[in-house]
């Protein structure tokens, strides 16, 4: 390749191939098997696009797309956590730093601070662009296992509190629109007995 | 759901949802199977951030996100055909056009029209950003497949100048340092025997 900038930066792209076996609790809808990384971030990607309006805040949407496009590389090290795992949860964000520390170090290093500073800014949850891409990260689960009968949810034999408390905050942080489809669908899978009363 | 604008923007992206069972001839890196259109359009989405200072002219980088994202969608309807089935091709245009009827149609109308005409120009390829766009989705199979050793350019008896007559073009149209990299690629897959001589 003809310059050590392109050169690392195509590296990066193709450690992100990774993302594509990075298999999720949530299950595609339409086939019977679980949602890769890869597959949970274009969704993201294209969910930011379609509902910026929606974010409480104004965002600066191209910021908010490349977060959610980056948010769970991570996990290429770290594996994918299953978010009602207390166990797995405790060493989670030690075993993350360390890898957001060695796969952004693969690009251009002004390129590594964007991407790294992104990546931060995701987990810190504190600009606009951050609450709205929680927001969506949090809602995409949720409105598949709803669509797709409550599935997984079912098979781990989760609450609907576990839910709430877990994502209602989250999500209403982001997005008042959004946290009324939260509260609807949770609603909804607990009448259906996709969530257990507690 | 509290409104039908809402709504709409809920259902498109639940349509979306196929992508992910649409199974292209690329396989992915670290599985033995085939890359889905979900896959590709997450992967077009970061390289489109990550390389945007090799596009020939300046882009709009949200602009040629966006239209990546949703470059593939109408394969939901018309099916991923094969880009050098001769015959698949001969009817894709027509197909390819109800199915975007359709699918953009899902959306509130003032996004059916952006969206609709997003995929208009990245078909068209006359804009910078749909020049760069079209480049991207021809390099990207391209370093898969060469960096997997070539298992589908075989499995399909490619020949060198199949590859460079379909994607030179639009690649340098695109992007010069892209480009280049297209010419190394088939260079070193004709040596090592992935592509067939002409």
């Amino acid at each position: 390749m003809q310059n050590d900038r392109f050169s690392q930066q195509i590296a990066f792209i193709l450690e992100l191939d990774k993302l594509k076996n990075i298999y999720r609790q949530t299950l595609v809808l339409h086939e019977d098997r679980q949602e890769n990384d890869a597959e949970h971030s274009f969704h993201l990607a294209i969910m930011a696009a379609v509902l910026a309006e929606h974010a409480r805040e104004e965002v600066d949407i191209l910021h908010v797309m490349k977060m959610v496009l980056i948010h769970d590389v991570v996990e290429i090290d770290a594996g994918d956590t299953y978010c009602y795992d207390t166990v797995g949860n405790q060493s989670k964000a030690e075993r993350e730093q360390k890898a957001a520390d060695r796969i952004f170090a693969l690009l251009p290093e002004d390129q590594c601070r964007e991407y790294r500073g992104l990546w931060d800014e995701f987990e810190a949850r504190e600009t606009a662009e951050a609450k709205f891409a929680n927001a969506l990260d949090r809602i995409h689960p949720m409105l598949l296992n709803y669509t797709k009968g409550g599935i997984s949810w079912k098979k781990h034999g989760i609450h609907a509190s576990q839910v709430e408390n877990r994502n209602y905050g989250v999500i209403e942080a982001g997005s008042d629109q959004i946290g009324e489809l939260a509260k609807e669908i949770i609603e909804a899978a607990k009448s259906a007995g996709m969530l257990l009363e507690d």
